[in-house]
C-alpha cells in the first residue's frame, strides 16, 4: 500500500496529460533558443504573471539564485525574511555564488515589519555594502504556508519605489497565495519586479521552475543561467509538462487547501496537539507536539509506521502539506492516526 | 525542407524510444533520493564508467563546475588546457562560483605538454594559490574533436599521482573518444579521478549529463548541485532517456565518425578550403577558407541559403559536427555545396 | 581651538614615544619574516592573549576577513550577532570575499541567547550550509560597548566544544573589557579559539591589529592576508607602535571608562536626555535626544558649532566614545554644552 | 657583516630623512579623509602619473586588487599576460576575491602580442564572460624587469579604446621603466586608465602602494579598499615616507640600472653562465646556471656561504635585484664570487 505522503507537494508525479504531453513535446536546442515549447512555455508563464518575459529553470532554488545574480553585484546586500528559503534551504548560495550578503528580519507570518525593512536600508557609506535588493516569499513556507496580504505587498512595493530598491518575489507556492487570496497571480506580481514560481509542486509538473520580469533582466538572467549549468538543450520535454500544469493544474489547488484545513480542524481537537487551525491559510499545516512529551522524530516514526509521511521542522513541531496525491479520505485517515498516537502517548506519560 | 544541421551534435532531438521511456518512467522526489529512473541511470553510468558513484546534472557545465567546486576549495588553481570547454565557455564560473583560477597551458590538439603541467603545478608558497586540480577534455572541442590518446592521459596521470593533483575529465563527448579508440570508456576513466559526459550531443537524450567518481566526492558533488539548482524532483523524467542513450546509442557514434571522415575527405578536393582530414578523429571536422578570401559570416551565410547550417569558429574557420541527424546522402549534399560556394567565390576573386 | 572629538577612539594620534620608537625601529622585509620589529609584536601579542601564534594586520576588519576565510570554506555559514561590527561595518565582505552566509541572532547587549546559537547550528543537510564559526564581539559596539560577561563566554564557549564550532573574538576593543572586568585579557581569550584586537582606537597606536590564535591557524591566516594584500615590507614602522601601545597604554584605559560613565551621569540629568547610565561599562554611551524632538543631524550639527563632535546612531540616537585625548576637563564642557543645547531644544517645542 | 641581499628591492629599508619625515608626521583618522600627510601624498602621487586621484593601499597587491574590483564585475574576464605579477604572485586573489576569470596570453619581454590581446577580446555570446580589463605590468617582473615600449603602450591603448576595455597598470615598477626610458612616468600612464605603483622597492619607503585613475574609479576603490581591510586610522604615519618616495627617490633608480648592467656584463664572461646581458634595461637580471650542471637551490646555498642572498626563479634560473643597498663595490664582488662558485662546478664535473 502507498503511503499518505504528507512530507512534501513535491512528491507530486506528473499527470498522465502531462506524460503524453512531454511524449509528444515539439522540441529544439534552447540553448539557441530554438525549442518552441520552451519558448511557448515561457511567453505563457510571463502572461500568467504580467510580465515581459520569463526564464525555464530547472529548480526554484536556481531561479531565486540567477534573480539575484542579476539584481545585484559582488558587494551588495539583499533584505529577507529571517526563515526565508533563499536563507534556510538554498545552501549559502546567495553569498557563495552571488557573493552578497543577506540582512534578515524577523517576520510574522512571513511578513517583516515595513519599518524594519526601512531601517535595513543602507545609507550610501564606506563601511556600508549598497541595499540591492528585497526578497519577499509568498506563500511563506516556515511560518506554514502563511499568505502575504495584498496590501502587505503594496506597502513593501511602496518602500521599494520610495528608495529605490528593487523586490524579487520567491513565489514558489505563488499559485496557492493567489487561489488562497481568490486573485488572479498578476494581482500579487503587481508588486513585485522579478518572480519565480514552481511548476513542480502543487502544480504537479515533474521539474522546473519560470523566473519572470523585465525583458533586460531576464536576458540578465539566461546568461547567469548558464553558468550554473542550468542551459539545457531539448528541454522542452520538461517544459511541456509546465504547460499543463499552468493550464490545467491550478484551478484544483483550492481542494489542497480544503484538505489542509479539514487536517488541521480534526487535529485541533485531539489533545496534546497545539495547532492554529485559523493560521492555515494553504496547503500547509503545522502543530505542536510538545504536550505529548514526544520528540518529532518519535512521532515521525509512529506515523511511519502507520503509513503515513512527515517532516519535522523542529524538536517538537510537525509539518503536514497537502497535495494532488492526497484525497478526502486520506485526510480522515490522518487525523485518526494521530489520534490513536496521541493516545498511547498519553498513557505512557 | 529541414537543414542540414551541422551546427552542433547538441542539436540532436530524443529518439522514439527515449520517448517512451520518458513517458513510462517510474518517478519519485529525487532531492529525497526516491527517484527510481534516476536511482538506475546513476549506477548504470557509475558502472559504465568503473566508478564508484555517479550523479545526473542538467548540463555538461553544471557537471563541471560541481567538480571543481567538489574537488578544489576557494583560492586554489585549476590547471586547464587553454581552449577547453570550461575556460572558453563556461561563463566564467570556474572563478565566479569556485573562486579558483585557471592556470591555462596551450595544447596540442587538446594535449598539454606534460612538462608544462609538472611546471604549473604550484610550490607551496605564500604567493601561490594551491593546485587543486588538473582538468583535461576528451574529445577536445576546440582542436575539432580530438581524441587524447591512452599513452598521454597515462602519462598525465602519473604526474597527477606524484603531485597528488587530481584530474577531472571533461568527457562531454567521452563515448566518441571511446568509439574512436575502439576502447571500452573504461580504459580511458581509469587514468582520472572524476569524469563528467554528456547523454544528450551524439547520444541524443534530450538533456542531462553525468558526473561520475569517488562515493564521497559525489556525496560533496550532490550538495554543489543543490546550490546551484540542479537538484530537481521527478527527475527520472530527463533520466529515462539517458539510460536508452547508455543502453542504445553508444554503437552508432561510429556511423558519426564515419561522416564526418568521408565529408572531410571530400572537401579536402575543394580549392581553397584547408582541412586536415587525417586529423578528423571522430564526429568533427573543422577547415579554414582564408583560401576563398571570404569570412566566415559570409560563408554560414552562403551555407544557410542552400540549408546547410554551421557555426564559425574564428574569422575564417568553420566547423562542422555530425550527428545522428545527418546521413550519408546528406554529406554528399553538403562536399556538392561548398563546391559551388567555393566555386562562386574564386569567380568572384 | 582643537574640537572636542568624541566620535570615535580611532581618532587617537600616537604618543611622542610610539613616534621615537617607529622613528628608531629596526626593520626587515616581512614577506620574508624578517622584520624583527614584527616578529616582537606578534610574539608580544601572542603572549598577551594566550594564543600560540600572532599575526599583524593592517586593521580590525582586515583582522576579521582574515580569521573568517582561515576558520570556514565557501558556502559554510557563520553565526553572528545582528548587529555586530562584521556585519554592520565591514562591507559584506564575509559573503563577498570568503563566501559564507552570515547568520545572524539579535542579541542584549551583543549577547546572543545561547539556546538561539544552539538552534541556528545546522544538522547536517542538503539543503544546510555547514555552520563553521561562531563570531563575539567584546565589548560589543553597537550596544555601547558592552562587556560580555566571563560567565557568558564560558557558556557560548561549552556550546562551541558540544557542537565544534569553533569562535572567533571580534575584540577590536578587547583590552576595554578586561579593563572594565578588572582581568587579564587571557581570562577572556581562553574562552575562544582565535582573537583579533586592534592597536589603535583607546591603545592609540597609528594603525593595525593583530589576529591570534593556534600556530597553524596563524599559517593559514598569513597566507589570506597576503591574497588581500596585508604583506607589508619593512612593517616594523607600524608595529613598533603596537609595542608601545601593548607595553604602556593598556593601564590607561581606565581613565576612559571613568571619563565615560561620568560623561553618561551628566547627561542623566539633562532633560530631554534619554541614557542608561548603568549600562556604560567601558569607553561608549549612547543616548536617545527623543525627547528634544530633535534629530540626531540636528544636534550632531549644534554640538559641532560649540567644538564638539560626535556620531549619529540613528535618528535620535548619539554615541560618544572617550579616549586619551578627552580630558577630565572635557567632560564637564560637554555636559555643559549638551545643556545649553537641550535648554534650547525645550524652548522651541 | 651584511650580506649582498640581491633577493629583492623590496629589502630596502627607509632613509633617515624617511624616517624623521615619519616620525614628525601630521596625521589624523584617514577613514574620515582627515590625514593632512596622506591627503597630500595622494594629491602628489595622482599628479605625478597624470591622474585625477589617487589612493594609498598598503601593497602592490592590494593595489592590484581593488583595481580589479573597481574595474570589474563578478563573472567578467580580465586578460593578463601569462606570468603576470596578478597572475603569479597574488594568490588567485583575482578569482578568489573579484570573482572574475584570467584570460592569459604568452608574451615577449611581457608584451602579449597585440593580435593576441584583440583575439582575446570576447565577442558578446551567452557562454562567454565580458572582457572587462586589460592589465599591463611595467617593468615586467617576470622577464626580468623588461619595459615596455611606449610604442607598444600605445598600440594596447588604441585597442583598448577601439574595443572599449579599459587598461590597468601594474606599475609596481612603473619609475624603474621611465627611468629606463628616459621619459616623465606620464609618458607612460597616458596610455592606461588606472595604475598601481610600488612606493617601497626601489624607491624605499617602507611599505605601501598608490592607486591612480579617475576620480569616481578611485572613490569605488577606496569603499573596495575598505573592503579588503587596507582602510587604516593614522596612516600618514606610512604615508610620509612615501612622499619622500616620490620627492626624493626617483632619481637615484638610474644607479640600481647601471649597477645591473655592470653586474650581467661582468657575468656574462664567466664560462658556464648564460645570461642576455641586453636585455637588462632596469634593475634586474635574470641568468641560467645550466652551463655550470648545479640546480639553483644548490647555487643559492653557495652564494649565501660567500655573504649574497639571491632568489631561484626556477631550476637553472636565478634572479639578481639592485637596489639602494647595493654599491658599486658589491657588483664586483658579486662577479668575483660566481666566478669562483663556477669554477668549483667546473673542477666537479
Amino acid at each position: 500500500m502507498m503511503p499518505i505522503d504528507l512530507r512534501s507537494d513535491t512528491v507530486t508525479t506528473p499527470t498522465e496529460k502531462m506524460r503524453d504531453a512531454i511524449r509528444d513535446a515539439a522540441v529544439g536546442d534552447d540553448v539557441y533558443g530554438e525549442d518552441p515549447t520552451i519558448n511557448r512555455l515561457e511567453a505563457l508563464a510571463a502572461e500568467r504573471v504580467g510580465k515581459e518575459a520569463a526564464l525555464f529553470v530547472t529548480s526554484g532554488t536556481q531561479g531565486n539564485q540567477v534573480a539575484v545574480l542579476a539584481h545585484t553585484q559582488r558587494g551588495d546586500e539583499v533584505i529577507l525574511e529571517e526563515h526565508s528559503h533563499i536563507v534556510e534551504y538554498e545552501v549559502a548560495g546567495l553569498s557563495t555564488i552571488a557573493g552578497v550578503q543577506p540582512r534578515t528580519i524577523k517576520g510574522v507570518n512571513g511578513q517583516m515589519p515595513a519599518s524594519d525593512i526601512v531601517s535595513a536600508i543602507r545609507e550610501d557609506d564606506i563601511h556600508s555594502p549598497k541595499t540591492a535588493l528585497i526578497c519577499l516569499e509568498n506563500t511563506h513556507g516556515d511560518s506554514g504556508g502563511r499568505i502575504l496580504p495584498l496590501r502587505y505587498m503594496g506597502e513593501v512595493y511602496d518602500i521599494s519605489r520610495q528608495y529605490q530598491v528593487p523586490i524579487h518575489l520567491d513565489g514558489a507556492r505563488l499559485f496557492n497565495a493567489a487561489v488562497g487570496l481568490g486573485v488572479d497571480p498578476k494581482e500579487i506580481t503587481q508588486y513585485v519586479n522579478t518572480v519565480q514560481f514552481c511548476l513542480s509542486k502543487g502544480l504537479s509538473a515533474p521539474m522546473g521552475s519560470i523566473l519572470a520580469g523585465p525583458t533586460s533582466f531576464i536576458e540578465r538572467a539566461r546568461k547567469w543561467r548558464k553558468m550554473l549549468g542550468g542551459g539545457m538543450r531539448q528541454a522542452g520535454i520538461a517544459g511541456a509538462a509546465g504547460i499543463v500544469a499552468l493550464e490545467e493544474m491550478v484551478g484544483r489547488l483550492e481542494d489542497d487547501h480544503v484538505h489542509a484545513k479539514n487536517l488541521a480542524e480534526g487535529l485541533a481537537h485531539i489533545e496534546g496537539i497545539n495547532i492554529d487551525a485559523e493560521g492555515v491559510e494553504t496547503n500547509m499545516i503545522m502543530f505542536s507536539i510538545e504536550g505529548l512529551e514526544m520528540d518529532s522524530d518519535h512521532f515521525i516514526e509512529k506515523l511511519k509506521e502507520r503509513g503515513v509521511l512527515a517532516n519535522s521542522i523542529s524538536q517538537y513541531r510537525i509539518r503536514f502539506v497537502t497535495h494532488r496525491k492526497i484525497a478526502n479520505e486520506d485526510i480522515d485517515k490522518v487525523i485518526e492516526i494521530v489520534k490513536i498516537i496521541s493516545a498511547e502517548a498519553k498513557v505512557s506519560l
